[in-house]
């Protein structure tokens, strides 16, 4: 059994850590906050981000160099804000061997990197400079009660893929490999925004079949930002794309969906995220996606609308109705034209 | 505007009607039982079917042939199991100009006929022979209520699926033009057994997660079989294919889910469909997609795990069980593998 250490206590670092603890690792939590290590040491419980009972097996610590010394594999479940930050630190006391993967789904703005490349960039005295990502249809809650979940962990060199899924793989908890991590970390980002539009539209009182379009237009649009990132645009076909997609979009657990369905119902974005009190990754990451769109010279009208939304102060009654009467008769051209210029490499 | 005969009053057909009539079109809806038409004329009401105000544009008859001649457009949205007979009648009153129009989503079993096939072999002296199809993800309740809704006409001959969009494109219905008939054809019949397969899982307790994965997983099962007998693939990723998927497996108001749920707690076939007192389609569909599957060589482990649950006793909890922890790491190589013999044509 190998000692993990997981950064980040939030509710999916939480999940993480108990499948790892239910396959016998031994499990090292870390939270920047002291007093939080402290009420899972005490009460194996962490009440704010997780109901559940958690395993003996998860001991948290607040001390970073303890966690990761001596660690066979270290997994990253920080927001993407904090990624540099903590990296940083973790760097000069990560094992040589050790397998780093993480699980945060979004693009840093200005630089709109992915996480395994901010990663790669902090990770100075990381010789193997292949991160893992672990992504898929997965709400923290059900993984917690183990509920029947699959994920896909990827990373460019198939075996370091195998390590991660070796330590995760369980009989609720099914991990499968790809070698596309471009498309995997988009697509775990990207779907955020979707989420949000989704959420505006249920809080705006638009029906399913409105929100069916919406999702199903999204996914067309990632799938092109995607491609032209060089993500292989069958991954936004499985678990990590339409998986995750519509897990994030038509579920209750879902906080991308609640802000996004606050914001439908006219609340304000300051005043929504002060009330989730979690990470609400879309946000960041719309500001991402609107650039990178931009730069790749992609056609996003769900992205730009988030965007307008949030940044630009414009209503949210008056985007959706923009997107819903949008002209577009032909709308298969989307993936059409996608795997027309796949097929051209 | 036009005379347009919409055949079937259940819930679908109903909020056709409203929509033609909100064109201004001259509706005749007919139903084969005169006690219906008669209810619905003097009350504007089909309350057993749809929860709504019928504009006035509509007059019901049970009287097939004055409903059918003169008529520029008729719409069968008849059950699968009535489409031959129906057909039958009403190929001698059929105009010559006339477009044949079905929102019908079924497969016929033995013959393993399309909807569009079947009324092609019974429409006799029907010269265009040249039917249009309607289907998307379009919940007949939210339709009635006048929410955003997108749905697809195709025929071989883009012609003609131009004007059935004319007839029913307005400010909230949406109809876009595809000529893939095989495609949306299929994916909206084969819809219905994933749906089924949703409401077991959420029937058993199974969470979202694990619906996620049955639904990715299902749109690739849908992808194999269609693409085998002529289907674009890219059908399956737009509006009539996810999009009716997503909405069929995650809405409250899905009548095949909702049967799926049923068997999932254990109730037996035959209480449920009594229970449903209207048709469930995905049952028929099924029985005709298992054979399709065995005679085009296609695998198709959903299909087969609702076919043992519906037609051979076989245990709810048992078969689930077995589709989740089916080992298949790969799983991209479903699409893959479609996406290489499409590209191989």
């Amino acid at each position: 059994m190998a000692k993990v250490a997981v950064l980040g206590a939030g509710s999916w670092g939480t999940a993480l850590s108990i499948v790892l603890a239910d396959n016998g690792h031994d499990v090292r939590l870390w939270t920047h906050r002291a007093e939080q290590a402290e009420e899972i040491n005490e009460t194996h419980r962490n009440n704010k981000y997780l109901d559940a009972d958690l395993p003996e097996g998860i001991k948290a610590s607040s001390d970073l160099e303890a966690s990761v010394k001596g660690s066979e594999a270290v997994v990253f479940v920080v927001p993407t804000k904090a990624i540099r930050e903590v990296a940083k630190k973790v760097d000069p006391f990560l094992e040589k061997e050790a397998i780093v993967i993480h699980a945060t789904k979004g693009i840093e703005p200005k630089t709109m990197k992915r996480v395994s490349e901010m990663l790669n960039e902090e990770l100075e005295n990381y010789e193997y400079k292949e991160i893992i990502v672990l992504s898929g249809p997965s709400h923290a809650e059900e993984v917690a009660q183990r509920q029947p979940t699959t994920v896909t962990v990827s990373s460019l060199q198939i075996e370091h893929a195998v390590r991660a899924q070796n330590l995760f793989f369980n009989e609720s908890f099914r991990v499968y490999t790809s070698n596309d991590i471009v498309g995997i970390e988009l697509g775990g980002a990207l779907k955020n925004i979707i989420a949000l539009g989704a959420g505006v539209s249920d809080g705006l009182g638009y029906g399913d079949n409105a929100k069916a379009a919406l999702i199903t237009r999204g996914l067309a649009e990632i799938a092109r930002l995607g491609t032209s990132l060089g993500a292989n645009p069958l991954t936004f076909l499985g678990l990590p794309g339409v998986g995750d997609l519509i897990v994030t979009c038509t579920s209750v657990h879902s906080r991308n969906w609640r802000a996004g369905n606050l914001l439908g119902k006219g609340d304000k974005l300051e005043a929504v995220l002060e009330q989730m009190g979690m990470v609400v990754e879309g946000v960041r990451t719309t500001e991402a996606a609107y650039e990178l769109a931009r730069r790749q010279n992609i056609e996003m009208p769900i992205v730009d609308a988030i965007h307008q939304l949030l940044f630009e102060k414009r209503d949210a009654a008056e985007i959706v109705q923009q997107l819903m009467t949008r002209t577009k008769r032909e709308e298969m051209d989307d993936f059409a034209s996608i795997l027309r210029k796949d097929q051209g490499k």
